[in-house]
């Protein structure tokens, strides 16, 4: 971290300021130019609060150097984790392909879906039971009748399960889950994160709506501060002033995760683009980008179904999907 | 809402759209042009899920014209809305003054700027119990602890008190708290939204970082569809692209709120710039534009110390801003 | 400006780097940490790219530490700018009114307009005879023709004009108009700013859509190094994810700008909002927070007219606009 | 379009509005529901400024339902724009690939880039002659004789030449350029597109920093309507909250102006990202998702040079960009 002082600043204040920092044992290094004092503070500085030191009146600026992460952070954690899902393995060059329907509505429904993806190609099943709606008319899902029906699909396929987690008081209903979700919205839901820091559960970290990549890095922390290194991260699009598509879809996040950490990433381009007719090109596109995987919505294709999403594909689209992002995997993984 | 079809749309799936439809109650009605065929949705509509008819591809666009909110519409209630707070009334034409540190660190801290605030002239005391941080390392409040000095704080000086709540597990903790605040990071979490919703207290909701003031009003409706009426906004900057301030306080949602919606709403100036030399002229602006108040962060100044916020007011700044407000209150009020 | 070295990097390499930035009078202060070495940059760093700095494959990190606009920067120019426009002073608390229609339609329109807008109290009149839009099929303005009208206008209320140039084509057209706009959408286009410093004519100079506050100053940099020291900044809303209104009228700009530059302020809140309801309590705010003025669009009212723009006034709802700034800026002003 | 009335408008406002609409050749289609009148504009309505019908009292809201561009309209022409650049074709599943220094600095520098590239596959040669720098005091570029050196360039190598043009004065230098490219920051400047719609030379025109696909297909319907078909879009990253690259690329647009127009559209991940280790993945990505093409920065590399930029790849880099490139183009292109 890095200060600079005000060309008024006095000895008084500035030896406060070392005082402070010593006693989180923090050292200082001062460099006088002519008009600018620089201090440099050596040690580790996350637990340094930058804002109260920007708050001093004798204080000019103060720019971090260090990415306020550690356990995240390639820099110390240089080889890519590999996260065991029931057999699944998850980063490290495994390619992950998730996909179900976005909210599980009967056991018909979910067991149709599940066969048919796992025959297309998908190594684990999503469906929401949690539903979380900016309505609150909308279908909130069917909770924990949901997450049973997951469980009866996951005994026919074998595939693991991935689904949302709304609230930390439903923690005990996800015991059989493989994979928890948490969703956008509750990225920076603290207490959420610090209650799954102690399972031992995988948990699908979604970056936030308008989360900075530092920001939703220092989410996996929280969870990884508590002792559970299982972060899958995924991309699902930020929102931005573009109408055209329901949020932008920010694949450069992708290699930037890939050179800031450690932890595997994937991507969703269901949610990110809300129309069925670009999640084939997006998909295709976080494959080569160099993503862990894929997170699709599929819907089972009834006549005259009207529940179905804008943004489900129907099996036979996502069967063509699998076969263009496995193609193209193979040009990738070379 | 509005339904455009697309040119070949067939008979047989108009028919099944409108027999669903229709048995939420909606009618339907068609204006046939040479290209293209409108239907327009009379009825209820808010419980039309406008996604999953756009997902219909027979479909070309479809269009919301009415607002998906009931509760917080000022169409079905063109009075403002006034919550009264231990006595204190907020909204139709009170202005409310809340003030006090950030975070609670001591008895002796939160009582001399709660004096000190009081004779300054607020109406209600803040002060954070339990922190949202970024950061796992950084200080996370005195919780339960904070919330017994927050009730001290209320006896010795007879403010009504407002505080965060993170999670709905602590629900029981704010028994004796006057207003519930849910911070910009849970303003859509909606199963605290819910929870708050079968309670009496008065919430204070601030919008999200990224939320729409429709999204905003749709989270006051979550509360508001549990049978507590009590809502009060408090606008507290969205992220935009502008660095120079922390966020962008949109005053601009002031005018629009009073116009959509009888909810009081008031403005919280220190988030939003980050930055104590800005507080006193938004906060200003805040009383021009037609806000039922303010939420302004104060600490205590011994000398040298280090813990103060960037973004908080002396005692004294914040006696002058309360004098600049209440001068401009008075031409706004004619 | 400070460089972070990575910790392999080789004398050698920063031999050359020092070299390069002493032979543009720059000098290196090094400070070596135990892991970090941090070079501080000492001199007029401002024709340095930091770019290019950040290429060299042994830095890690460079950050700025001083604004890299001179003639624009409070720093160097304490006192508030006051440009005379013809007599009538903008800046340096002086308020200046500037009203009148969208677009210049027709000698009746503006001249009409132009004696209402001077007898309610406005300072300057606004006109376009150029105009931007994003449809090459929507109306162009009458151009030179809508010049010479507001020519006219001026002669006959006395009011100085403030007009919009789209290229430096047009540049010999505006000889005798008094103030002469830059669009948003114009911001950065350099080869006209840089005509415009040959000018002596005082700039309204729009803030772009998407400009952040320094890019802004530095745009007014552009023609003040050309030797034009006459520019009025003019906040006028920034994009946001936000729909409600137009675009979000940044007001905490004012006071940032205040606190960075010498340069006179004033805010747009017709084009900003794009909702006449909202223009209103926008100037009001504007007003409170210490902007030097306002630039509002006003047209006339005949019976049934359909080209008046949803985001202008009438003459009376400007007049009582007056009004209520003026109210403000008398307690503003104390 | 359509048009919602207000539930107490007068018969005789509604025939105000028919008639004006009538006198545009537009018909009026009327829905009365129990509370709301709809009215269905039919006919040509690119002409109709919707914001003029907004601005009526009567009004409740307006909403668009075709597309604003017509030339420009995938509708209207379904088959893919093949723009024949000197013999080399773009568009219609062609894939160029324009590469070259971000600025031409000498002859020896840009003859030296240009046969590099055309070795590793390059189709086109780029370099700035003239430069948009947000600061006046960094380099301008080389300007007129920059061109001179572009030529060189093309006559040594056999490559056609793209080079940006800033302002239309300059349009007589331009008079053997192959390919001129309007920026992001000209994206709205209609005089400069106006005059490029009476050339016939391709135009690579840039999307703005914050522009709308909407907006940007303006531009391009700008050009076409004054008789050039000529334009090849280009993406390059929008401005977000995200700092960690310098914008966020929005590859979405890619299938979304797919959809919408049959215009050629391609990637420049230089500049979207600001970082080189960042532009092969981008680039992978964008040739995945099915642009037509890549624009790309690259740079010589003598030893100790420093004003290489940060984004800029070394030829030895391209090299391995174009294979990669054409590895997932040979899966895509199947």
């Amino acid at each position: 971290m890095i200060v600079l002082l005000k060309e008024n600043y006095k000895e008084e204040q500035l030896e406060n300021l070392r005082a402070w920092l010593k006693s989180m044992s923090v050292d200082v290094k001062m460099s006088k130019g002519s008009h600018q004092t620089i201090l440099g503070l050596v040690g580790d500085t996350s637990q340094v609060d930058s804002e109260l030191i920007l708050a001093l009146d004798f204080v000019e600026d103060v720019k971090r150097v260090q990415e306020p992460y550690k356990k995240a952070n390639r820099k110390f954690h240089p080889e890519d984790t590999v996260i065991d899902v029931n057999g699944v393995k998850v980063g490290g060059g495994n390619f992950s392909i998730i996909a179900g329907p976005c909210s599980v509505e009967s056991e018909q429904q979910l067991c149709t879906i599940a066969e048919s993806v796992k025959k297309s190609g998908a190594t684990m099943l999503r469906g929401g039971a949690f539903k979380p709606r900016t309505s609150p008319y909308a279908f909130q899902g069917m909770r924990g009748e949901g997450i049973k029906l997951l469980l009866k699909a996951k005994e026919l396929t074998g595939l693991p399960i991935v689904t949302e987690i709304m609230d930390l008081s439903q923690l005990d209903l996800f015991d059989d889950v493989d994979v928890i979700q948490v969703g956008a919205r509750n990225m920076q839901n603290f207490e959420l994160l610090k209650a799954l820091g102690k399972t031992d559960k995988p948990i699908l970290l979604k970056r936030g709506l308008s989360a900075t990549i530092q920001e939703w890095l220092m989410s996996a922390e929280y969870i990884m501060s508590g002792g559970n290194d299982k972060i899958i991260l995924c991309e699902r699009g930020i929102r931005t002033f573009e109408t055209a598509t329901r949020n932008t879809l920010d694949l450069s996040a992708v290699p930037v995760i890939k050179s800031l950490s450690h932890l595997p990433v994937i991507v969703d381009p269901s949610h990110a683009t809300g129309f069925s007719r670009y999640v084939r090109p997006m998909a295709v596109a976080a494959a080569a980008v160099g993503a862990d995987g894929l997170i699709i919505e599929v819907h089972n294709d009834p006549p005259h179904a009207l529940c179905d999403g804008a943004q489900s594909l129907t099996p036979k689209d996502f069967d063509e999907l699998v076969k263009d992002v496995m193609d193209i995997r193979k040009v990738v993984a070379k």
